[in-house]
């Protein structure tokens, strides 16, 4: 059957109205004021603000206008197969496959030249080979801990996590695409844990 | 004094850690699923979503990274001068004005070249002359229509609106800048407001 420019819409609209649902995820992380913790739909939106503020800190191959899709889009499979908190205890092969999953409903349910366009710049974040994909996921790793040393700890305090966890599971992403980030948030680690030593 | 490395990441992290605010400014529609009131950082994610699907709905004039710039900064001034509903009562001049102290205040957190060009893009936004700007403004009042068909009603039951008060404050401004989705949301709005005779 041939695509009418109603089912088109129809199914443009379709998708946004299931994307709403982004809004009900919930991540590990708190607010700045640590009043709630943060969905993934307004963690992606300050994500974009991230690499709109930040684009100084990518390197000459990064192409920022994909950069920004990529975080637009990176966490619209989570309305399946949840969030994975950084700190929390999970089989990596399962989330993928259940990632994997979860893009081919959501994305389906695009018309197909938006699904195949929005399927290859997240599988690309995915991926994390090209400058875009490593500093789109440097930001994604870099905000939790800038939230974290305003709300007091955070997910840090939660998972009762050390500096050195940290420094392997959130500064060595962040240092692949953005060294000079890992570099400014790694002396104010530094400082958060030695004030909270036990 | 020279602005350093060190105090130009300061001044745009502080910023980011500012904007964080959006996440408590709660606007006047709810959620598809009516489970609660959407806020405006979440609000803006979801427009440059919808930036991204409904690209071709947009004039030839437009430029689409412009509207997702738009989209991403358009809000940030409620941090101050809070979300104004469109069904609401309020003076429009004193709204304007208590935006522009906002926007002195909020993007004069950021390194002097960057608060130049987020400020222009936010007044070119606000000033809807453009085509990137009509065009943005179109998908700002698109969407709550959308998520009031999905949740039952949301603010036009709230408010109290008649499908002619829609039409006027609602379809005049997305008729402008994407005619297509003005003609896709005015047959839906009718036959709710038709199924929802008092």
């Amino acid at each position: 059957m041939a695509e009418t420019a109603g089912t088109r819409l129809d199914q443009q609209i379709a998708f946004l109205n299931e994307a709403d649902k982004l809004k009900t995820i919930i991540r590990g992380t708190t607010l700045c004021d640590a009043s709630r913790y943060e969905n993934s739909a307004e963690h992606s939106w300050h994500l974009t603000l991230y690499a709109m503020v930040l684009a100084d800190q990518a390197g000459p191959d990064v192409d920022m206008v994909t950069v920004i899709k990529m975080l637009i889009l990176h966490d619209l499979v989570e309305i399946d197969a949840g969030d994975n908190p950084i700190f929390g205890d999970h089989d990596i092969s399962d989330m993928h496959s259940a990632e994997q999953v979860a893009a081919d409903r959501i994305f389906g349910l695009l018309p197909g030249d938006l699904r195949d366009q929005f399927r290859a710049i997240w599988e690309e974040f995915e991926a994390a080979e090209t400058p875009s994909a490593q500093f789109a996921k440097s930001l994604d790793r870099f905000q939790p801990p800038m939230q974290n040393l305003q709300s007091g700890g955070g997910s840090w305090t939660e998972y009762n996590v050390s500096e050195a966890q940290v420094a392997e599971r959130v500064g060595s992403k962040i240092a692949i695409g953005a060294p000079g980030l890992w570099d400014y948030a790694r002396q104010r680690i530094a400082a958060y844990f030695a004030a909270h030593k036990s």
